[in-house]
């Protein structure tokens, strides 16, 4: 602790704020030694395996699973609604996503602005105005729109026209529906909605953060979630999924896996798809996403499995003692490929599920009204100096 | 200290990181007890008092004041064909503008999506991925874009055209001019002027800080812009500087001062536009800003110096020991006022001036590269629980 020149106390914290607690929360914890994470007490990959992202939904939103299968049906229907999207948004979005194409900017900035938009035309209001269940609404209207969003900017920027939303279907059947203009088979359906559902949150990332400060401040849902966006869409966050991939298209065939990882190794180079700075064990999501990548096979899939084998006994032989697995990214990868996934709709499909976390983030930051403001230690030359006049 | 379940060291901080030090910044500093604050060493109100508003821009976007009249005038053109926006931006401000006044979402709002809409057409790539001249470029290229941005759509929402600036008119001369559609008077120009300088920055406010994490994930300007604009609407932070003026006509004439304003301090009430959170003495702006006041003179000015000395002495007798003064909102909305500007675009000229400081601490976050990632901790409750199967 220090004292500045004001007279107040200022605390000194680690770089990035690494380790230091902003807030206390119910949503969810990750507990990386154990390889487990949880939703409000339930195992985030058990939720996955067994229930329905709108179930999940209902769990970040309103603190429990839907207490009876009526009570299931009218959030599934309370959500469904509200995919379609105000005419005055529809009408925007060939501009928007004719700004993207033309500078390769892509979905996520055009979700970015559109859904900032979406925040105008539904009226939301500051947060601290409005009662908890306006709130709710209004990021059961934020998140329903996403997937709708983002398949619209992307079918426009191939140059197809958007697929209207269908309510009889689930999240994640109606996302791949809209995404390819046919019902997608239902084992894709189901592997698209475990990827979502074990994406929803996964502790305090930086777009979580950001949510949550700006909604620290009382501003609207809209607000919040756009700024979370721009987080997400940070190189350090949001990451590439499609990396992974790039790194089993680059080894090619099984006879050049074995070269192609121990020069990497051997150059100190990091191989895209394995390590996560949280988990010191297996990443349960990684467990469950090549489950669901065996349950397809197929030689995509046994090629992951044989690079994933093979980085693993090479670094063993290389680096004794360094445990490396695959993160969430490589077999994320590998199922989103899987079920049809265009390689720039992986990091916007993250998006359509972590909205559900940011929105489960705002709505308990909002229940806490005090603002988040850290200070900055001024660090310049210190004595003030007199302003020259213009030249 | 504590240890959590996965064995990291988690560092207790006060609720909203208050006094917790995220980052080093060489931008400014407010020194609360001396009743100052500066840009880079020079005092943000010597600034105002002297130097035209791109020279400041110029000092917090480079490092230093423009070292010569040349470089300077080479400044303000740089930025001033930057007003101009790109096509497909324009096209869509009908659009945002209907939404905005449909809802009452108003201008800050709807510049939060033309800005999201913008940094797309330009094609700002993340700041991790561009050297530092790029960087620059786009700030300068977003910020100077605001105060079009902002009055296109005041004007849109008024059902009026938008006015195209003119490169030849200083930046808060241009800023009138665009809103009104005639050149401002020399005065009027100068005193929105000497506002704005004077709130390009100060200390670590929500929005600078979620500017600073976003651009801490290497996500592009327009996204931490975005960010920004999002958290200064939330009324915590944005604040009213209308509310002065409310506080104003709600007590009307000079004899109403002395009962209304004793029933509010009896009443414990909070009077809007009295005190601040940093300042032990005199609020530096407040004191510039009567200052400008007084240049226009004026019953309204005279009413407001009343309020002033009014509520200032009933609180000496009142509650004796405790200092209250004027805060910025108070004569900044008096000058806003005097200068012709509509309340509702009190809050968006604000954010007119602050662009150019998180503009200025993107820059210096980019530097870093480092995520800004701090910790949640869980509270709810301990032992996991089995999923039950959907009813």
């Amino acid at each position: 602790m220090t004292v500045n020149r004001s007279g107040s106390t200022l605390i000194e914290a680690p770089r990035g704020l690494a380790g230091v607690v902003v807030t206390d929360t119910e949503i969810g914890d990750v507990r990386g030694r154990e390889g487990f994470y949880h939703y409000r007490q339930y195992s985030a990959v058990d939720l996955a395996r067994t229930r329905s992202f709108e179930d999940v939904w209902h769990l970040l939103i309103h603190g429990e699973l839907p207490p009876d299968a009526e009570r299931a049906a009218a959030f599934a229907a309370e959500t469904a609604v509200l995919r379609r999207l105000p005419d005055e948004v529809s009408a925007v979005l060939p501009a928007i996503a004719a700004a993207a194409q033309a500078t390769g900017s892509g979905p996520l900035a055009g979700m970015r602005t559109a859904l900032s938009l979406l925040g105008a035309v539904k009226g939301f209001r500051p947060v601290y105005d409005i009662g908890a269940d306006e709130r709710r609404r209004d990021t059961l209207a934020a998140a329903a729109a996403v997937p709708t969003l983002l398949t619209a900017l992307y079918r426009l920027g191939e140059g197809r026209d958007p697929v209207e939303p269908r309510e009889d279907l689930p999240y994640a059947a109606n996302y791949l529906y809209m995404l390819t203009g046919s019902e997608p088979e239902p084992e894709r359906a189901r592997a698209v909605e475990q990827y979502l559902i074990s994406t929803i949150d996964h502790g305090f990332n930086a777009s979580t953060f950001t949510a949550r400060v700006i909604a620290s401040t009382g501003a609207d849902v809209a607000a919040c979630l756009v700024g979370a966006v721009g987080a997400l869409s940070g190189p350090l966050h949001g990451g590439a999924p499609s990396r992974a991939l790039d790194t089993l298209d680059a080894i090619g065939t099984p006879d050049r896996i074995d070269p192609w990882i121990r020069q990497r190794v051997l150059a100190g180079d990091r191989i895209m798809g394995f390590g996560h700075a949280v988990y010191g064990t297996e990443d349960p999501r990684s467990r469950m996403l090549r489950e669901i990548a065996r349950r397809f096979g197929g030689p995509r899939v046994d090629f992951a499995v044989e690079v994933e084998r093979r980085v693993e006994a090479i670094l063993a032989e290389l680096k004794p003692g360094r445990e490396l697995h695959t993160n969430v990214e490589f077999y994320a990868g590998v199922v989103m490929e899987l079920c049809g996934l265009p390689r720039e709709m992986f990091t916007p499909t993250f998006a359509a599920a972590r909205v559900v976390g940011w929105s489960a983030n705002i709505l308990e930051q909002s229940e806490d009204r005090k603002i988040i403001r850290p200070v900055a230690r001024y660090v310049g030359p210190g004595a003030p100096m007199a302003v020259p006049v213009a030249a």
